[in-house]
């Protein structure tokens, strides 16, 4: 069995999996915000967890902001920067390739009177810099933030983030960028981003499901979307998920021990593209010239659908997306695509191969085995 | 060792445990919206647990949905309810009895223009029915919602939410009860309640932290509170915390075979009071002669801190609060014993015993025979 949509979705982690095992057999389960000796246990590991997750991606422990994932993240950092003002007259800039979360929020604040700017993007998904440029200065008074991914969950393209971020700098614009694929999965550091919000969520990165954070530059700015006790300093209510952030730092801690392993995975994913590639010139790689995450592929076929490529790949037990999770049901080119300006008979084909850091060569091979049988078999019976 | 403080927080059921160790060692791990098989398992088994819990609590399974817990289920639903509108000469009614998060979210609303009407309760903690028929006759056309609680957290006092959805229903005003203490810990049915909406957090039935959901009468009327790519039916964004999930189903349906042996915890519960206050006829048990959950004692000496007595308690392995989890540092009369008319030498002198459905008579002959030795001790040494 190849797993191969880890955009979708990481598989825990054998590192998480020992620990949760041993977590298993403790007695130690209580609520952090008590004071007894169990509670204040639970509360020290949760804040050794905070101080080794701020070593791997690079912020001030205080920056970080526990809840349930990046969902909850982009929502809860939108509605601090939007809610309970007159956005009349006001201006976000974001992009068309967007995560869902992302744009549906903002189509909230719109039905309040927000204006949406969007940036244009190239055929290879990246975002038009002298474009966002020009639109920052159309908008100067009036832009309150620039909201644009760091690297893209269907094509894996990595945006120029700490550009974006200069430029949200020089003009006093607030820069929140939907880090959710690039944390955990390829090099970064939020204080050398430049960016003043990121987000993570545990389930990208193998840790436990429903568990993420908030990265603010500025911890104080927030204002909390979810209401409770004070946890989490008065900006996220509700029980900490303790042993969803106790996996997380297990997760991130392992990626920063193996982040060495990226550049194999990028040199084998890079072997597999050529593969495929030679053997069906019609094959076409989203983004193939762009920086993308190591362990990200989308590739169509012009003329076979990907559903057809998905199904067949997974009679062989290799699962892999067609686009974005929430979407994957849908038989269009996605939004993303559309956005890139890719015709309908490669948005329709394409399949998202996605893997981590623990894969390499090995995985690639047996990838492109059952890949070229897919087209070879499938080229015979188009199936639109 | 004896965890007494499962008002604040759950220890993981063993069938819980058992379940997650058999879980750890499958491969099933997968976003439950993605299309292929491994996702479809996963989703299937969300809709299966969605619909075993649905029998536990009595409800429709479309009026499940999951969240992150009760933290984000009060917020959302007061979300759903008051935001986006003017508020001004809008009423909610509600208690001063509410968990910090209902208080807290109101509070976030009165500073948008809603008026708060607060309705008394008895000195046992008790809703005051009468009054809260006159605040609503008084606030008729104006009043958009009661928010009052179905069992508290502190004294474990079960309110008379069936009177309540009745009254709310005479005058068509929307009902919606924090039911946290309530659902998985005593008896309950969600369509029979008449409550409009209610919460569940798994961390306080045994399941795994950070995970939880809403009941919605109407599964239409709700809004989303954290956006997404249309997950929950639209209702609640993010990626589902599926082993949350598996793990709520399991403890819920361990709390159906088992919520037979509620009886005895409540005999149990009862023999240790009498004993206690027999021995010590100066301690008092707050809420004593109202309806409370089996398992809760807030017993109180004055003269002897409550905190003196927790830590006393801690050096015999025993594990209890004061309070509130997240109010359980400050050495004050709680909100909840001040709106009940408990003075400060009682109020200061309190301590939480909360067990559950798989304790008896065993657990409280110790917790007796600690809590009269600690009494026993401190009154030679009154705290203050």
């Amino acid at each position: 069995m190849i797993y191969a949509d880890y955009n979708a979705s990481a598989p825990l982690l054998p590192v998480v999996r020992d620990y949760l095992r041993k977590r298993l057999d403790s007695e130690l389960f209580a609520n952090p915000n008590t004071i007894h000796s169990m509670g204040q246990k639970i509360s020290l590991g949760l804040e050794k967890c905070r101080s080794a997750i701020s070593e791997v991606i690079g912020s001030h422990a205080n920056q970080i902001f526990f809840n349930s994932g990046a969902s909850e993240g982009v929502t809860t950092i939108l509605h601090s920067i939007l809610d309970g003002q007159d956005l009349n007259g006001k201006v976000v800039i974001t992009s068309p390739i967007e995560h869902s979360v992302v744009i549906n929020c903002l189509q909230f604040y719109r039905n309040r009177g927000l204006t949406i700017e969007m940036v244009s993007v190239s055929k290879d998904g990246i975002i038009d810099l002298p474009h966002l440029k020009e639109l920052i200065k159309l908008n100067a008074e009036r832009t309150i933030l620039v909201a644009i991914m760091a690297a893209n969950n269907e094509t894996g393209v990595i945006q120029p983030y700490q550009e974006i971020a200069e430029l949200c700098r020089d003009y006093e614009i607030i820069f929140f960028s939907d880090t959710t694929q690039l944390v955990g999965k390829g090099e970064y550091n939020f204080l050398q981003s430049g960016m003043d919000y990121a987000v993570c969520s545990g389930h990208k990165v193998g840790a436990l499901p429903g568990t993420g954070f908030i990265l603010a530059k500025d911890p104080r700015a927030l204002s909390p979307l979810v209401f409770g006790g004070g946890q989490e300093r008065g900006q996220r209510g509700g029980t900490q998920n303790y042993l969803g952030i106790e996996s997380l730092a297990v997760a991130l801690n392992d990626y920063k021990e193996n982040a060495y392993k990226l550049s194999i995975l990028d040199m084998a994913r890079r072997e597999f593209e050529f593969d495929v590639l030679s053997a069906f010139p019609e094959a076409r790689i989203i983004g193939l010239e762009a920086p993308r995450l190591a362990g990200t592929t989308l590739i169509g076929y012009p003329g076979i659908h990907g559903q057809a490529v998905q199904i067949e790949l997974e009679s062989h037990d290799v699962f892999v997306s067609t686009s974005a999770a929430c979407s994957d049901n849908e038989p269009a080119t996605s939004k993303v695509l559309k956005a890139m300006g890719v015709e309908d008979d490669l948005g329709r084909s394409v399949i998202r191969i996605s893997l981590s850091y623990s894969h390499g060569q090995k995985e690639y091979s047996a990838l492109a085995h059952v890949l070229k049988s897919a087209y070879n078999k499938l080229r015979k019976i188009y199936s639109y």
